[in-house]
């Protein structure tokens, strides 16, 4: 099948009908629109879900895969960057309607399954709300794959946003975006030696983008560069490709109906 | 100024707060993912939105104006097509929340005016309703070009979906995705005679796709060429370009200070 | 049958099914509680709504239309009036769920048929909203006439709101609720000349009623009068009973089943 | 002050401002469209608003209040008439929404006195809820009459729907909407023996109008006559006139000021 | 049957499939955390609910009813305290969709009779347009015991809040936490006259704790003691006790089969 | 301080204006009403957050933390046991709300600091979300714990829900609500070996509890033990007591004024 087949909105009503199955996968990028410090570009979310997406489908259908883009989520929950210029933010609410609405949709086409690919952080728990409510309410089985990893060397676990790892994908992807002139450390070192508070540690906390440092960048972008933004990117790839073998075939009906659940 | 700074989420943060004025121009484009007969893909709108939204920009720019392409809408109100395969749909209050998110978020920028460049006629009455939520609570100025024109000579004032307008205008834009082998005619004849009831009629109608015919096409597609489509594309971008000069001055403050109301 | 029976809420519980069918219309007008200026009153479109509604219902039945009245709507969508005196305003979403309430009632009695009958130009964008809403939620057939004519001869096409047209009119139907020596001239003239931004042009606009001119008004009340208030009033009523051949008729249904959108 | 003086919405826009202060009562009738048997049209809680809101306004006038008659809800919270023909009914949260925006329209006028005049007991409640809510968001003083008296003799308590006491003053206010050979007696005999559980017991219950009897009717209308009503009608009116004084005197900051509550 | 199967959350998934039917009675405590004065702590009206609630289960059961105690509401609708020190509330709407939720899943299980106990006055209104609510959407039968008994002696009808009632309760229920050192009297005398204003008059009002006195007490607490504590407490735990029978006999589908409605 | 003055609603309005500073942490546990499988009650999620956020108080209290403990949530999400009997579960929505409501009632009171406790998982994600609502809206310090610890060794990373970890607890903490001869093994063994899709894996999935095994169960309940309960209570307790050093001491503020985000 040509690229262009895989591109959801390509399709025309009939081939909808015609085309999709229970076992077509729909990947819906999520990105956001919101500062990166002042090296990089409101979009580099969006860029990095729309780049992955795009590879994904190539390289799964490529595979065999029954799998087709659909648009990106440009717009989204970004409210953690309120308070700094640029920032175009839905509310958790919004979203959550917005992601609900497209379940609905979904459901009313013959494919069941759906996988979100997420480049921004701030979209995991809502998106992860999403899992459980489209799957409850439409019966659709949801994925979401939130990537890529999150912290270079040098940032202590603190490489979240517009860090190590975005500037060097960025720099991977769309150089042409990026100024290194301008690129920042900022890591909160105090946070960083927390060991109950923080992320991946017991304990959660809320937070704003700018709390730790005025440009919003939590990470160090410093010594990024091209050469680990494709390492990072093709392994992120391979990571979410290789899943979709599991992806097409999960199915908790057949493991309740074998009752696997029940051997020691 | 280069392509790459009218692209507003190309801008960083801090460009954000040192590039845009409030002499600048959003320009948001609006399109859909639903049925547009056997014969389009369902991305139709979308591709035109975005089409027109990067030619606006262009030669907007081009002619002085201070104007920024934002990310298009993708999924928008097209609860007219919830009965056909594919569509993807938000209802109106998703969408009005969508569009009054993104009213609060540009309210925080320095820009103060925002175009929609629609290509949905499904969106255009939520979108009326928009401009006034956010002029009132945010205090933008807001502006809609909803087109382009609606009908074709064959069409009895009722190509208004995938009919000889939109069907024209995808073979010049992106006639890789046009099937012209299946194009169809579905011109509901009865109700065009129709002297009262009908599209800009003095009484307007709730309807829905498949209201006329099964395909959801409401028009005639069969005589659609490219030459008109390209014809008819270039009128539409002409349109906007020339209202620039105005959406940029327009300003009811001014003209109330100047008392130019008053005048016989 | 007499005029009682043609109030909708004048029949009981029994009637209602007794009497209503899939044949009947509802007639339920919209009006406004906003200001008008200083010498027209509040209840401006209210007034005019459900004078207009009373006598289309008077006359539909005399011509054998099985046409109801309902109770108008005063409180509706007035929020360009909100920094004004007098306002009685409610949101979008208030409206909208109104009408949705309204559309689920109707739905439940044997009628199928609704048509607004809309004297405050705020609420036309709502309306339509609402028309593809009930259609597509409760399958109603849903019609809206929004009048009367906006532009009097000097107000170059920005008689909108407490202009010539509603001042006239109400002089013939309300006389005793205006004061003529309070009057105003409030015409944008610098806006009116412009040739793409403004009503009934390719680009609208958000705008508040006293973005142009400190009274609210948009218009000029200076030249009104009873007589051509008595000939808008006239042909209006003309309009919409003319048109009620056609909202009885109106089926899409059978359009569809007829295959008559298929001929040349 | 004249007649024409006492509706809210004949007042223009500058009026209101001039017109109304804080020692301002507004008016607001809260009627319902919904059935009351075979023998009572679906109008009877609104006429009945009506009446006794327009009868108030002129005698409370004439005693010199400063009080205004707004337009009525004609169209309110009657879910527990859902299942019979006719009713057009609310939501508890569209209604809720409707009487907070109406309360925030009312606090950008002068005027800070409310009064609702309810004859639909299934408002009660909510309206309740909304004198606080008013109170809290919007620092109005508001006020809720209920009304009128809910049983008659032969009725043991249950007279509440379109029993004696309605019944009695339509035949008073509008005979013209009465049909007394289609009354009916529907008294909840063993219900009525309840000892706890009932109206006006210790243990309240939610219930639906067709709960205890087919027709919807809670109550016995047989001996209903215009002669009861038109004592039903004076007592209420007397009533509520009497409760102006001190409507338009309470004051708990003034309370509070002089320390009042703190005596023995 | 022991006292922890009366705990409806000590039950398994399993045993309510088993155990409860459709004549069960769920009781649901509401209480609320809002200041009681200086000298009662914020949970009073908690401590107050789930007391009565435990009680009522344990005699309710003891004589043979098949009643089942819910966790308590702790936090609810205290928006009249929104201004003093230490409140939890939750908005109208909040706790409306809070009763729906729980509504909508005991409809799920066998029970379809729900009782709340209700010890904070602020919730009356709300739980009463709930208990319609639930009828009318999850058709069950709904009941509500609002109380203690609300004035002692010297309050002259005002000992809603924190005066002699509630005061003597928490002396007899929870002595520990009653401070009678800070005991206050905050009776507003002159409101007390009103003949037509006030509770349980004529025309009730909004009003928020601090409208009367600055510490939110509207009642006598000088005088509460432990004894009248226990009189109080005992009478409305008799009350609702007895008031089960009835409670668990209650069903308008009986009463209309019988038609004993329409007997004289 | 004894523990009495430990419990926020064991605080007076005053004593919570004296008391509380910006300094206090508020503990709020929030568990679930739903399925455990057959052998453990609906409430085990309450329970054991109840019993966490009560040890966790006391102990943090004694060693010198200004912590109290609010009332629990007891109903919660839980949507994902809405097809098992005995669920009680509120939407995404209305607990969002419902955190929302109390975010901004913690907000009036001196305190900034609010520590969920959570045992129920299907709450994290949505909790996720609130840390981030309240501390951008209402500027809160918000913190997480979700535990305990989710599956023993026999359960290969699938004893989320009913399983080893939760039974044991239940068998240290209320023996009496557990029957271990009902207790189920209920271990999806086909998807614990999938290596992309699963808890903690690359993909997150949506799940609902009956997916699995009939029971709800996700886990081994067979070999669970008072001792081992034990010892993950006490390593809970001991984790979050821990952590509330850098609780009491986070602030991000302090961070960014120190700029010690920027050192090497």
């Amino acid at each position: 099948m040509t690229t262009r087949n895989r591109r959801y909105v390509d399709l025309s009503t009939t081939e909808v009908a015609d085309v999709l199955s229970e076992d077509s996968i729909l990947v819906l990028p999520t990105g956001a629109v919101e500062p990166h410090g002042p090296h990089l570009p409101l979009a580099t979310d969006l860029v990095m879900a729309e780049a992955l997406g795009a590879e994904l489908v190539a390289r799964g259908a490529a595979a065999g895969h029954d799998v087709w883009l659909m648009p990106a989520l440009a717009y989204t929950k970004s409210d953690e960057h309120a308070r700094l210029p640029g920032t175009m933010w839905l509310t958790a609410e919004t979203l959550l309607h917005t992601l609900v609405d497209l379940g609905r949709s979904i459901a009313a086409t013959p494919a069941r399954r759906l996988l979100f690919v997420n480049c921004h952080g701030g979209n995991s728990a809502l998106l992860e709300v999403a899992l459980r409510e489209l799957r409850q309410r439409f019966d659709l089985q949801t994925f979401l794959y939130s990537g890529p990893p999150r912290a270079g060397e040098t940032e202590r676990g603190f490489g979240i946003h517009a860090g190590h790892v975005e500037t060097s994908m960025m720099l991977h992807v769309r150089p042409d975006l990026v100024d290194m002139t301008k690129a920042v450390r900022a890591v909160p070192v105090s946070i960083a030696d927390a060991r109950y508070v923080g992320f991946g540690k017991p304990v959660r906390f809320g937070w704003l983008a700018d709390d730790f440092h005025e440009s919003g960048v939590v990470g160090d972008a410093l010594h990024a560069n091209a050469g680990q933004g494709a390492e990072y990117f093709g392994e992120t790839v391979d990571t979410v490709v290789a899943a979709l073998d599991e992806i097409a075939a999960f199915d908790p009906g057949r493991v309740r109906a074998l009752r696997d659940t029940t051997q020691p």
